[in-house]
């Protein structure tokens, strides 16, 4: 399983990914679900997946592929609205799957699946924030809505669905999504660090910071502990439900 | 969908479940799924359903027939252990599932599925409270693991993972299974208001209180604004995460 975030924040762009594979319980490893691609002062882009692990290096290499071919139509550098790189994505992503599967229909259910998170900005646009389906259609980030996940998504929506803000800086989101993390690390064995996070500000057209958080960090772990007893604080000092006589 | 947890304290028992029961977003209503069962004095039975509507009606009607009839055999009030009583009831549950699906391999899977959280005191017996399975089987609460969920369980498990202690009385149980509540009702519409309550202390063999928190309870509506607060200023109040120059 896995867990990725990325928030649309006033400030830039903030993606965060956990690096756990599994096919079984009794088979674990770590693969890199964030990539980033930047041609300076023109683009940067970046890439969170989910799902079968073939299906989303697929996508990645035929990415890349497409890239060093210089193939105009499907290059990503290339292109000119993030709306037509995410449809370029989207259907290096369907075929992948459809590779291995031929039934357009189910393509969701299907275990050659995967969902991608995909933002960036390219010069002359806002930044934009996508969520590609298996079909390969997308759905774009809102300051209503401003943020997207994919993997193992519900244990740590609670959290950024109450304390994220459009407004908050780089710092002050590290530490929620960290939060958010922290619960569905707690509550699901199959999601796992190191956790791997990227962010850039809007209009400066390159990765502002790219860093990984290890399992043995201590930021991380001071933030588990505190946030236990942070939560049964928060608890403790809500009014009491009374009973009627 | 539906939410229930069900919590064994050292003070006793204590079951929360929604009313809401979808067939589609259009299709809406609200049906108990917290059902119970006293001879003051010489047993208590709670219940709480999860699933198919058809299937968990069929289990509580199939469990008062028995009981009207005074089989002796499947009659939940003549039983002499909570165990043998969960056997009943999760042949039951197996029974009306396979009524409609013959398939017993895949009957979690099925669409007349469903789930239930049992728990009760037998005189002579401690409180036991158990998980049952759609194909009849069951698991236990303990003082380890002092919860039982079913139905849309992710949501609202991060905070009791955090926060819950067998040795908390009944007003801070119900509190924070309210905030377990809201944290799923924020999130997916099928789980809803009201929300009915009911809990026993050990050895007393009766049920203590029994309750609704119906849509307008201005507790609930309290304690779900001073949560969203609480747990912003929580966040606030962790340290920030500092990057490297």
């Amino acid at each position: 399983m896995t867990y990725c975030v990325g928030v649309k924040l006033e400030k830039g762009l903030v993606f965060m990914s956990d690096t756990l594979t599994n096919a079984g319980v009794d088979n674990l490893s770590h693969h890199k679900k964030m990539f980033n691609w930047e041609v300076p002062g023109d683009r940067v882009i970046v890439l969170l997946t989910s799902g079968n692990l073939a299906t989303t290096q697929g996508v990645v290499n035929k990415i890349n592929e497409c890239i060093r071919h210089k193939n105009t139509d499907t290059n990503i550098l290339k292109t000119n609205s993030m709306f037509r790189t995410a449809g370029i994505v989207g259907v290096f992503l369907r075929d992948a799957i459809k590779t291995n599967e031929n039934k357009l229909q189910q393509l969701s259910n299907n275990p050659y699946s995967a969902t991608l998170i995909f933002g960036g900005q390219i010069k002359g646009e806002k930044p934009k924030m996508f969520l590609i389906y298996p079909e390969g259609n997308f759905i774009e980030a809102s300051r209503d809505e401003p943020f997207l996940q994919i993997g193992e998504t519900k244990y740590g929506k609670p959290i950024l669905v109450r304390a994220l803000e459009y407004q908050m800086n780089f710092q002050q989101v590290v530490k929620l999504l960290l939060v958010s993390f922290d619960s569905t690390l707690r509550t699901n064995l199959s999601v796992g660090l190191p956790i791997d996070y990227c962010d850039f500000e809007s209009n400066k057209l390159e990765i502002r910071k790219q860093l990984r958080i290890e399992k043995n960090n201590q930021y991380f772990a001071m933030l588990s502990d505190s946030w236990g007893e942070s939560l049964k604080k928060a608890v403790a000092g809500l009014p009491n439900f009374e009973f009627k006589k």
